[in-house]
């Protein structure tokens, strides 16, 4: 473990803010090949940072620290690392143009205060920032390295790629690079999907294979290292090949994709039009499609038949049906496709019908009970699930459930 | 500063999981006058363990840690108390039968290696857990005193309230009482809100008054402090008068209620249905809705109208007026509102249109801008705004936006 993570502000150990940067900074490092032991959180006070700067430097050999930068009396970052080194704090001749020139272009005129920015330790190197006027140090202090950043996160981030790899790197500290890689699926339970891919997930695989679940969507994540990223790519893509071949079509997306980015590619290349109908899910499913930026090419609209009045008036499901079937049934679903198919004058048509809960229907009617159903031009396809969940969870994943429907059958009628 | 929080995992210091539970102590903590210095994270490693236990008690009065106390080789921190206080690890009998019985009554065998969760160092004592295997530890080392938690969320923040909160209190650390009081409003923007309470909103007032922005709701929020929760809320509630006072049918609500909330009481007061004719929040209206549990005594249902042919089909929007007006339009949005109340046989319908980008419709209708109109008894009303935001950030407001007419609406006709 070679790196700590210091982070400084009372707005983080109040609990006033969240500290999101030690996860990024953590995240960057580990794809450097540096792996990190610990984080630090510490309050805007001179001798506690001292403290934790002097701990930090015993036990890492890089210390990444970020806030206390600022022009105020609460930034006492300069001042601490100056005590640390046993140095005084000397003005940056380039670092005060810098600042004033910020201020110049932006017309304004400089506070006096902003001129604490321009000083670092004696001894110490300026990291520059063009992104804001808190300038960074590095420095060395007993057999570690430290790095002191801004703690505003867009400065961090650019600072970190543009002043500390390269001197992570050039110290033979970084070396290599991670690569991660994420297949979405959707239709099997987490404990079907890692049957399927036992061997691969096992601990000791090379590459790892992580498996996350995420309202019902089953994530996999290889990680691979590699000297270079074209080196760890060839670790990822034979795994990511034989995770295909076993889950097949069960897989619908990588990284950041979901169902409706699927079954909006798969609209637009067979040039088909979609519309729904729905119960249960109450304008999710369609919320969720119209997320899709252009969604009207190939989305038309929908029926939310949330009373089952509107399920006969609006979709015409038969009376009769819904009193013999109940409206919570694969026949009333499949009913609603149709009705809303011909209707809309739509190729495809998806409908949702279930219990969100809290609390039963009736008895035969558990909450979490859910079926969809979708209308093409040679018939319909009905499916059904019982979710152990809440309100928001049922009518969320009851609507992904109908999005694979529709991506399933999208498919194989082209296959 | 009294508290140190030390959170232990690998899966944070690696970057994996985000840390939330440090925010959730130091939050509590606060409230019950507990200032938070040091948030520590270290990865799984015993030397790093015990080091930062040593750290933190040096300079600590409170060290609360959480996690590594599964069942697996990976959970270090019973056996790292133990050598922090130089004695061995003794069998918890009554934790021994808690665990065996949470498997007996989930049928099945407990698993051998979870009997080491019944291991504490010896003259700790055991505080119980009656949500998972994993009992905590309290204990004194040096000046400070130790509580270590599992880190599951639930786990620990239930153990927290009830083993940790009583036995700071009964030390005398835990004094006074912080309470915080959230304000939700919607219609004004953030500066207008603050212009309202510029007294206020300065940051020497007692109690201290922030204000936040999320979507599009402005909320204020009271913070103050008192030796009892009585106390604290005799500072907080003349300053909720004034803001009430102030900016009058804008507050819809507390907490964590959301506008849809406040729609579903008044509704309910009124004996009133509703429905949605929806074209740029494409289900997003009607979702907010069905997602308040019991909406079906108030919610019939829908029609998105995403395409203009089924805004004169479903709704009977007129073909001259669509083409006169366009879709992005006051007179089309309430003919959407009006036929949607008529069709769909209720007392109130919302609609909506706009141009959720990215991308202009036309010259005249940029990406962001929308109108969303009411149809009720005795005519209709409408709204425009020109949002800035993204395709996302567009709709949800627009649906915030509908939520709001109806809202006041109702608190008018009624006043």
């Amino acid at each position: 473990m070679h790196a700590e993570i210091l982070s400084i502000g009372s707005e983080l150990t109040s609990g006033r803010n969240l500290d999101t940067n030690s996860q990024w900074l953590s995240r960057r490092l580990a794809e450097l090949g540096v792996a990190t032991g610990w984080h630090t959180t510490v309050a805007d006070d001179f001798a506690a940072n001292l403290d934790c700067f002097q701990v930090a430097c015993r036990r890492a050999k890089v210390v990444i620290a970020t806030g206390g930068l600022g022009p105020t009396q609460d930034d006492l970052t300069r001042e601490v690392l100056a005590k640390l080194a046993g140095v005084e704090l000397v003005e940056d001749a380039a670092s005060l143009t810098v600042i004033a020139e910020m201020f110049r272009r932006r017309n304004r005129t400089m506070p006096e205060r902003n001129r604490v920015q321009a000083l670092v330790p004696a001894g110490a190197e300026v990291l520059p920032n063009d992104r804001g006027t808190a300038p960074g140090i590095w420095m060395r202090h007993g057999d570690a390295w430290i790095a002191a950043l801004p703690g505003v996160p867009t400065e961090m981030y650019a600072m970190f790629e543009l002043q500390v790899k390269p001197r992570l790197q050039a110290l033979g500290l970084a070396q290599g690079c991670l690569v991660q890689r994420k297949i979405n699926t959707f239709g099997l339970g987490e404990s079907h999907v890692e049957e399927k891919l036992f061997d691969l997930t096992r601990r000791d695989h090379v590459p790892e294979v992580g498996i996350t679940a995420s309202d019902a969507v089953i994530s996999l994540r290889i990680l691979a290292r590699g000297l270079t990223e074209a080196e760890a790519r060839t670790l990822t893509e034979p795994v990511e090949r034989i995770i295909r071949e076993r889950l097949g079509e069960v897989v619908y997306g990588v990284e950041d994709e979901e169902l409706q980015d699927a079954v909006a590619a798969l609209l637009v290349k067979h040039r088909r039009t979609v519309a729904v109908a729905e119960g249960v899910t109450g304008g999710a499913l369609a919320d969720a499609l119209v997320g899709v930026p252009g969604a009207s090419a190939w989305f038309r609209g929908g029926v939310i038949a949330y009373d089952d009045g509107l399920k006969r008036e609006l979709l015409g499901v038969p009376a009769d049906l819904l009193a013999a079937e109940g409206a919570v049934s694969a026949a009333v679903a499949e009913a609603m496709a149709v009705g809303c198919r011909t209707r809309l004058g739509v190729d495809l048509a998806l409908a949702t019908v279930g219990v969100a809960g809290p609390g039963p229907l009736t008895d035969d009617r558990p909450a979490g009970l859910v079926w969809v159903a979708l209308a093409h031009a040679d018939g319909t396809a009905s499916a059904t699930f019982h979710w152990v969940g809440n309100r928001a969870e049922v009518r969320r994943r009851t609507a992904k459930m109908a999005l694979n429907l529709l991506r399933v059958h999208l498919l194989r009628r082209t296959a």
